[in-house]
């Protein structure tokens, strides 16, 4: 398809089209004379995993751009490969930007022993022998930190079931990427789903504390 | 106590507690003399809230005001006092700022049929009778118009198992809050709540599909 098709089927405006290429977001398409380029599904789907991380994800460009090199690494094997992409995107961080990790806070030593048990009643063995070295981990802890220095303290019952319900989910967003055909569209799902899914999740949230809220207490 | 015993149990830096002041984010204390004030528990706990909101929460300070304004409104009911600081909070938009909402555009048609759905299946009849009223409803309706729009639509069954967890999440919330003596202090809970919880939630969940990813297909 050309480049005006591209734009109508994927809903995107052709300046913004234009300006995804020229910032290399976006492959080039395969020349067919001096002015016209010919793109096909890949670029559709590429198209639409840049969108969805730019509004909905609101990823600064450069991060898109480091995220789907990952994508694109046709030398990583599966894992390494999926992992790269997803330890690429912005990790919600519950801390101030830049905040240095202090051995000595008493929070922090917390928050790791927090961790710690509830990765060990998990029985997420992966997890714990990664520790830090992975950004989830390091965001989870920072997170807790922070809410045990402000006087707002979690346990692991507290967070018991909704790692329960992460650990069901995941295995659903596993089945689907693992039946993708290739690697390259296998990591592009991971990262969608990573992205795109995370409002659901909050909002769905926030509309449950509102009904059980008038559940209680009327409108 | 002191200013300087305020920032010092609080762990905000002085600087940051005298900003808070001045924008009027933190009440005054009670003046003693010429030069100094006295502040109590409250002032303590107000400022563990300010801190949550701008720094896990990234809440810009006007909103952070208009939030306040609502949980110190003693002329609001309970459920209206608390329901009027939440919804005051930004919501997990899923879509670009200013998106108009397009009631000829099909995707928006069927996020509104699945939100629909979904509810009605919940049995959230709150929810689902404030329909866009509720800022949390109308960011759920966005945010699965995107998703369909990019190519990625979800259907009710995709959504229930996150839904009902939710649900049982925002019985335990509701549950602490009661338990709370003003209306004051339970407002201040829900909005702590609200926002300190999301960041927690979102990287339980990269966390487990780290751990997915390893099981099925090693390190």
């Amino acid at each position: 398809m050309r480049l005006a098709d591209l734009g109508e089927r994927s809903g995107v405006p052709l300046a913004t089209v234009k300006y995804y290429l020229r910032e290399g977001l976006l492959p080039p398409g395969r020349r067919i004379n001096a002015t016209q380029a010919e793109y096909d599904e890949s670029h559709l789907r590429r198209l639409r995993l840049v969108r969805a991380m730019i509004q909905v994800g609101r990823i600064p460009v450069a991060t898109v751009r480091e995220v789907l090199a990952h994508v694109d690494d046709d030398s990583l094997g599966r894992t390494v490969r999926l992992g790269a992409a997803l330890w690429a995107l912005p990790y919600p961080a519950g801390e101030a930007p830049g905040t240095p990790p202090d051995a000595e806070d008493p929070s922090r030593a917390a928050a790791l022993v927090l961790v710690d048990a509830l990765l060990e009643r998990l029985g997420w063995s992966i997890a714990r022998e990664l520790g830090d070295l992975s950004p989830a981990h390091r965001a989870l802890v920072a997170t807790l930190a922070t809410l045990h220095r402000l006087g707002y303290p979690l346990d692991a019952d507290d967070l018991l079931p909704y790692a329960r319900t992460m650990e069901q989910a995941a295995v659903h967003d596993l089945d689907r990427t693992d039946r993708l055909p290739t690697d390259r569209e296998r990591a592009e799902y991971a990262v969608a789903s990573a992205v795109l899914f995370e409002p659901v999740l909050l909002n769905l949230r926030r509309l449950a504390q509102a009904e059980e809220s008038g559940r209680r207490h009327g409108l």
